[in-house]
């Protein structure tokens, strides 16, 4: 199992609009993620500056990326949300995370 | 059990060092952990900037962090770590760091 964390940046301001969407995630895209190995998956909001902070467990972080990348939900999900993010670069949001480098772990 | 994540600064120009050193983290220091309900424990670095993003499962973070105050190995490995932080307003790194809201969560 790979342990994924990621950091992506939402504008501010939009803080409680995403946080409102993420508690009530269509139930066919949390399937879609289900199906597509995404589990012990968890989103933390820094509220002071739009930061957010991924967490998940996959058994292959690309296969995962790439189950969801063939989803229509997922397109749909990501048209959705796309207007809360910063610094994309033209990319959508499942597209342009940044991972990060896991520095510790203890079990 | 309770799903934590946190955030800290460490100084950008030290994070080899930091990574150095939590790669080799005092096998003291991880038996206190785990005597004190630290587990799953992953801390993620950001190079770029210093950002760190903890994420830990505890069944009560509460005693967690009172239990590794309590400890000796603690006092020593957080006196070690106090040149890396930023902003941390002359609290220990542990005393310090900022708790994160999870918006989101699939198991």
């Amino acid at each position: 199992m790979q342990r994924v964390g990621f950091r992506l940046q939402i504008r501010p301001e939009m803080a409680d609009e995403y946080a409102r969407r993420h508690a009530e995630v269509w139930p066919d895209m949390l399937q879609a993620l289900r199906e597509t190995g995404w589990t012990n998956y968890s989103i933390y909001l820094d509220r002071a500056d739009g930061t957010l902070f991924g967490y998940l467990e996959t058994p292959d972080l690309e296969a995962a990326k790439a189950g969801m990348a063939t989803r229509e939900v997922n397109a749909r999900w990501q048209a959705d949300m796309a207007p809360f993010f910063l610094a994309l670069d033209g990319k959508n949001p499942d597209e342009g995370f940044l991972l990060l480098e896991e520095v510790f772990h203890l079990n």
